[in-house]
């Protein structure tokens, strides 16, 4: 490294020694950083994600949302971004019932994180149940491979450093709306999540567009607040599949220029 | 999906409508499995990991090892893979004073999972001091270059599902000696460990490949066990690289073909 790197930059410079067919150079990469997130609700700790440290706020209502915290935007009161020491710390001011109702199903969370069932501590408490969802949400092939073509030139810091996921908003034409960067793909959809909420705009009548692969907790997200379509550029998994066939979600993989495989609810796409 | 999908298998059909150019084709494709796979140490729950349901025992070593459960293979009594309807669930027997010891750090752990930081409630909780690694490793850029080449032809669910990573443990020499699969990289790298350890041999004299990016996670892993070399076939992050650094471990990353980009400890690569 090349100084102490600022905690709060998305990337920083490290030295490097550049190897091509055995001749090292030596040089200066930028590389994307990943910060301890702390998520603090109404002054109680609740999970920290590793997490690219840019669009916070979208992070913290997208977090909130996708992971039924709060059910709107708008039963979230207040936001504050902290840098510390070790990490970052978002303090997160909801409505009192929200707080209270947090606080009730704590236990039975146990350390449930952004990373879906991952920290659950067995196999009977990772249950959640999602609602079917409804939106229309209709969509060409075109719209899909339309998207698809303006995915690459939105990924600043993946052009930077090679090592972030995209979340990309699109209507239902194909045009992204809204694109959000970060090293775990899950907190990319958050961040979406969070910036198209934040607009005050709804889930119904869009599509989200992926740059890895669709697994469960991808599709988990989605189906809680609405998302009737969701297309990665990679494989889903097969329990990403169930989960998709189960919440109403149609399910797209390999979304490649003008190819994609759509694994659940086809009458969407036509 | 064709039908009830066995929970134990690495891979199922599922229906597909292939579209390409504005045409759909009905098929099937095999897609990965994630299952949830709950860590039982003796009679006490410990996580639950989304993992691809292949080599469990080697996961439930590597992950024993890595996350410093245990010291040692022997310290792991007796292992037993059950398949229940919500998952797997992986009974491990430890030593006695092993067992004691995750009991009285599980509330300090609070949720701590293979995930790395993600899981911890708060800042002050995910610190996890690493010994440095001593090994030499030397190994050659050449090295490098033929493990890399060998990749690709041993990623066989990769190659049936484009959907998960693979961890590779090699040689000085380049040779590829042990590769395993999952959707997870960290679950991929916890196999890995726990099949190097199976076979009784050390950590000193090979290194890691892995085909994903090298996230803080994956160095904190393969500096428990005592790896000096991590290789990743796509970047680093900067806390993956500032760990790298700090534990002594070689973090090479964008390693293809002739070309790879070294970001810590460059004095093991010739």
């Amino acid at each position: 490294m090349m100084e102490a790197a600022p905690i709060e930059a998305a990337h920083n410079d490290y030295r490097v020694d550049r190897w091509t067919n055995g001749i090292a150079v030596s040089a200066t990469d930028p590389v994307a950083e990943e910060v301890p997130v702390a998520l603090v609700y109404n002054g109680i700790a609740h999970a920290v994600m590793l997490a690219t440290p840019q669009d916070l706020e979208d992070f913290a209502i997208g977090f909130s949302l996708s992971e039924c915290i709060v059910e709107r935007r708008d039963e979230i009161y207040d936001l504050e971004v902290a840098v510390r020491d070790n990490g970052i710390e978002i303090r997160i001011d909801v409505a009192t019932a929200r707080a209270f109702a947090l606080r009730v199903h704590r236990r039975t969370m146990a350390g449930r994180t952004g990373c879906g069932l991952c920290g659950s501590e067995s196999l009977d408490r990772f249950d959640r149940r999602s609602s079917v969802v409804r939106a229309s949400a209709a969509l060409s092939a075109t719209a899909l491979s339309l998207a698809q073509s303006q995915l690459g030139d939105m990924q600043s810091l993946f052009q930077l450093t090679g090592a972030v996921h995209a979340a990309a908003w699109c209507n239902v034409a194909g045009d992204i709306q809204l694109l959000r960067e970060d090293v775990g793909r899950h907190n990319a959809l958050d961040k979406l999540i969070g910036a198209v909420a934040a607009q005050g705009d709804g889930f119904g009548d869009g599509f989200v567009l992926m740059t890895s692969r669709a697994s469960y907790e991808i599709v988990q997200k989605a189906a809680s607040v609405g998302i009737a379509v969701v297309a990665a550029v990679s494989a889903p998994t097969g329990m990403a599949v169930r989960l998709a066939e189960a919440a109403g979600v149609t399910l797209i993989g390999f979304a490649r220029g003008a190819r994609h495989s759509v694994y659940s609810h086809p009458q969407r796409i036509h």
